[in-house]
């Protein structure tokens, strides 16, 4: 069986977005910069149609990360920057016609909408009966590979705070935005972790967690 | 030239004490926890007076933290749970006859005390003319080895804030307190940092940083 697990990219003031995001900035202030480590991976530049790039101990992690999973589920916000119902002409996502996903793809929403299939293999899903049913539709066709709780902050914190998620990376970034979205806030203090392992890597080390 | 550093234990939630802090209770409600990785070191134990104990990676980290250093600068919290003026048979520290820091102390406080002179060669000395000043006294006196800014939170982030801070490390647990005193709060976003090294280690991972 696939295990439920995120991966997120965080500044060590805890951080996983910049304030102000809107649809010209989808990671708030200073939140592009998370991702530095892993823009300039080769294995990243690679699979988004660039050449060249670096190959480092964070190679090993994004390959890591970015495999092994059979669906994914996300929330709204982290799908697109509309609110309210969906209209006439809907949003498709942040990623254009063919998304770097390849799965099932469970978006929760408050609108209901018919699926949306895309090109290279990701359909989006929108459940709007919340994170519990979203998670057994995603098990349901991850055909035993893992489950991705793709994001955001809030949709992280709801399914820790429910006791679904099983392990998670976190790639810790030397960065301080100051303000933004806070990944592990209104989590009090009853989940217990384990670390598993550290890899230290230019300019980002990748923790791996599992909760007991 | 000795360094300006700290080093502190943080949750992964980003804490360094947890809420209710007391005399009875001096790193608040889960505190403790933080410093398991530590109490169960051979390397800690030993000069605390006790037998036995871990050697792992985290040996040689602690051996660098706690060495290096010719003066040390703390906020009254730190030193103690008493507020206001200091009275007539007046607070002596947490660490009984003996503390383990063996060098000048500066404590930081808005009530004039004459020095404090303790076993082993701990003098504390009460600074009341701000951050600076306290530095500079430090300085002074530590021979060119480093200065120590040993807490708490608020007097770390004193000195983040006026750039005062050259190195730091950050000893990180997979614990999440919910509540406490945040290290790095209230520092916006201009502070730039390198990662320099990251250490794995049972329960903990220990990350150093310079501020550039």
């Amino acid at each position: 069986m696939g295990k439920v697990r995120f991966n997120v990219t965080m500044s060590l003031d805890g951080y996983v977005a910049g304030p102000s995001q809107s649809e010209n900035d989808p990671l708030g202030a200073g939140g592009m910069d998370l991702h530095t480590w892993l823009f300039e991976l080769e294995a990243w530049r690679k699979t988004h149609g660039e050449q060249g790039g670096e190959v480092n101990a964070s190679t090993r992690v994004a390959e890591v990360l970015e495999g092994g999973y059979g669906a994914v589920v996300m929330g709204r916000n982290m799908f697109g920057p509309v609110r309210g119902p969906w209209g006439d002409e809907p949003w498709t996502g942040w990623w254009g016609e063919n998304p770097p996903y390849h799965t099932p793809v469970f978006v929760l929403t408050h609108h209901q909408r018919e699926p949306l299939k895309m090109d290279g293999g990701t359909t989006f899903h929108f459940v709007t009966d919340g994170i519990g049913p979203a998670l057994d539709r995603a098990r349901l066709v991850s055909d035993d590979q893992d489950v991705l709780i793709a994001g955001g902050a809030s949709v992280i914190q709801q399914y820790l705070a429910a006791g679904l998620v099983e392990e998670f990376w976190i790639s810790l970034v030397p960065l301080l935005l100051g303000d933004g979205e806070r990944l592990l806030d209104n989590l009090g203090s009853s989940i217990r972790l384990d670390q598993i392992e550290a890899v230290e890597a230019p300019g980002v080390t990748h923790l791996k967690f599992v909760v007991r």
